[in-house]
């Protein structure tokens, strides 16, 4: 992707050791991000980010992403409150993703369906059932 | 995705509140998969995942992705020793997302770079800084 907020990395060496944080934005100009509570390790949800969004999480400490259904930037919790207070951002080897260490604000959710994390179904016994983590085994 | 080892969801109910895995394939045929460490909680990594990695994640036991540069299937570990055992899998509302709670094996890395995960760095103060989790403040 040209045209990118952030820079491009020269090299296999800059890409991984570098200090520069150098996304490798896929054909659509997106990359994966994954929000973790800062507090319990929890992972809260999967999306994606563009140039945009991820400048102004590391901007504004609050998480932004880029919504691929309604194509456009995304302020996490402006209508539901559930903004997501940004401690830690790391970025993975190749830099085409990012995990955002993340405290919920609002009612402490993250899922539109209305649970605390998006990942609510565990699959056991060939099926998937409904459990939130910490909610016992 | 059409010819899935997998059913698609009817519909957005049964999509987010079934029992059925019923993943949701993008264009390329893979769904984003988070590696979990299933004791610390600390992301190793994310990859991919097409419908025959995730049937023999599920009836293994053991993780296998899809590697998206060398288009094929590929088995955690086979030649590093770093298998990752299940221990859990999670699938997010749209199931476009797995989540996989793991026990890396070997040395207990995940990392072709030779980290732990890999998420090794951090964004501080403009700048990348590597630092694995755990490893202090």
């Amino acid at each position: 992707m040209s045209a990118s907020l952030f820079p491009n990395a020269p090299d296999k060496l800059a890409l991984e050791r570098g200090e520069a944080l150098a996304p490798r934005f896929n054909a659509d100009g997106l990359v994966v991000a994954i929000a973790q509570h800062a507090d319990t390790g929890e992972i809260l949800m999967l999306a994606w980010m563009n140039d945009q969004a991820l400048k102004l999480t590391v901007e504004t400490g609050v998480a932004h992403y880029f919504s691929r259904s309604r194509h456009e930037l995304w302020k996490k919790g402006e209508t539901s409150g559930q903004l997501q207070i940004l401690t830690e951002l790391r970025v993975d080897c190749d830099q085409d993703a990012v995990l955002l260490k993340v405290r919920p604000q609002g009612d402490g959710g993250a899922c539109h369906v209305g649970f605390r994390s998006c990942f609510y179904r565990v699959w056991e016994d060939g099926r998937l059932v409904e459990r939130e983590e910490g909610a016992g085994s």
